[in-house]
């Protein structure tokens, strides 16, 4: 049994700590929170668990590469769903230095996107080396967006919905409860013209209550077109429906597994064979799946 | 520059040749096959070629194995199409031995069924680790099942299509020519207990000329819903639309990419990062698609 730490114990590390419950091959080694949460028991620090094999890092992208680099000087495995795009490749090499020094794995950028959707798009490249790949999201709540526009002055809550119009292009509707202070006209304007959602079709709806249209609901749909050698008109899609939170803490889960079969060093999912994500022994897993 | 070998060239073998020629990082070595064919340059054996970096093997799946043996026993990196289910974790045991012992690298039941879906199958059983997956190929041709129809005394020649009906069944429409000296009825009794057949509904039809129902495109519908931890109803799916040997062929040809950056040893699709099935510099793969 595998002991697994979970960093943060927000949606997603709620759901982490069920994905471990449901999995024959690890067990939960204790829950890392700073808030106080009634009814939960928790640590402070990674260094008041013992025996901990892997810690799942569920804390926002910005605070991720430091939790992870504390566990991995203690020779602690990592995972995390870091989903900054542009620093993803530099966050790789910077924890593959501590993750070799301390031979430990770190897996980075995990989750379904980054994660399994970025195993779809490379896969898809090596069926079709010639073509084009979108990524249709939603309709489901972009946390990312939510966040920026509830930073807003004026904004009590918000919540912004991402709707795929084809393409990989997006439509974006976002709900907002204001405190009062600031026109809706104006904060309308500050959100169309914030560069998060100014190159998007973007409509902004006032709202009383904005937990109202709170659906953890999420989907893609990821399409490519291509040539296989020389032929043409080669056609892929995948999607899927998910409840977001559930998904993202399984992929997590599954990644710590994973952990364990790599050399030290640091990873992206799409470096890691998709078959050491799963539990269960590797001939009846080839027998069965293959 | 990586310089393949083509073993075997018939349908699938002619699309590794123009895969290998669209790729830019590999060149084609030679063709190895033992009949002759007008106007193409070949080799009768894999020892007649100079400086074979790998070989991909597209000789029927039962000649495969030995035909990898000979190239592994001279250092030469293998990939196939291997697709006798039951087997292949067998061979890969058996030519695993082979390639440590001489340091090459074997790739077995590469393609898209096993293959890629296998890798679409594992990861979907890691998002969802409980539940059903279905697999539900077609409309195309069965070359397997064919080749049993074909094979049959009064057959002159036949065609076997899949067609999906939902949940992983399958519908069988056999397309016969007959050479007259057994009566349809007793060849289309012949198929339908066969145990190629029997398990599928199996429809047989007398035609006049096999080769206008032949057309090589072929598709896939892979199906899962299932738990992620304990949240039930995440839905999965993956389909395509492919030019069939074309697809094999280029996946065939994008394995035999990844043969160089394993260990020694053999594998099948879903034991390789997707990464090194892909042409390029890991640092701009990872940009471009986690």
């Amino acid at each position: 049994m595998k002991r697994v730490a979970v960093i943060g114990y927000g949606n997603i590390g709620k759901k982490v700590v069920e994905a471990v419950e449901e999995s024959g091959d690890m067990e939960l080694a204790g829950i890392v929170e700073l808030l106080d949460i009634p009814g939960v028991e928790l640590v402070k620090s990674i260094e008041d668990l013992k025996d901990v094999d892997v810690a799942v890092i569920t804390v926002p992208s910005r605070f991720a590469k430091k939790s992870a680099i504390e566990c991995l000087e203690l020779g602690i495995n990592t995972v995390d769903g870091f989903d900054i795009h542009e620093e993803i490749f530099n966050n790789v090499e910077e924890l593959d230095k501590v993750a070799k020094e301390h031979e430990a794995v770190s897996i980075i950028a995990s989750g379904w996107d980054p994660g399994t959707d970025s195993i779809i798009r490379a896969m898809l490249l090596a069926c079709a080396p010639k073509g084009e790949t979108y990524t249709n999201f939603g309709p489901g709540m972009s946390m990312g967006h939510s966040t920026v526009v509830k930073n807003l002055d004026g904004v009590e809550d918000a919540l912004s919905v991402t709707l795929p119009t084809g393409a990989g292009i997006h439509r974006r509707l976002v709900y907002v409860q204001l405190d009062g202070s600031i026109s809706f006209e104006e904060i309308e304007n500050t959100i169309k013209t914030d560069s998060y959602f100014i190159n998007d079709e973007t409509h902004v709806k006032q709202v009383d209550d904005v937990s109202m249209y709170k659906d953890v609901g999420h989907g893609v749909l990821i399409e490519r077109k291509g040539m296989s050698g020389k032929t043409a008109n080669q056609k892929f899609e995948f999607s899927m429906s998910i409840n977001n939170p559930a998904l993202t803490a399984q992929i997590l889960c599954s990644s710590a597994r994973a952990t364990f079969n790599q050399s030290p060093g640091a990873y992206t999912l799409i470096e890691i064979p998709v078959i050491d994500l799963l539990e269960g022994d590797r001939e009846q897993i080839i027998r069965d799946l293959v």
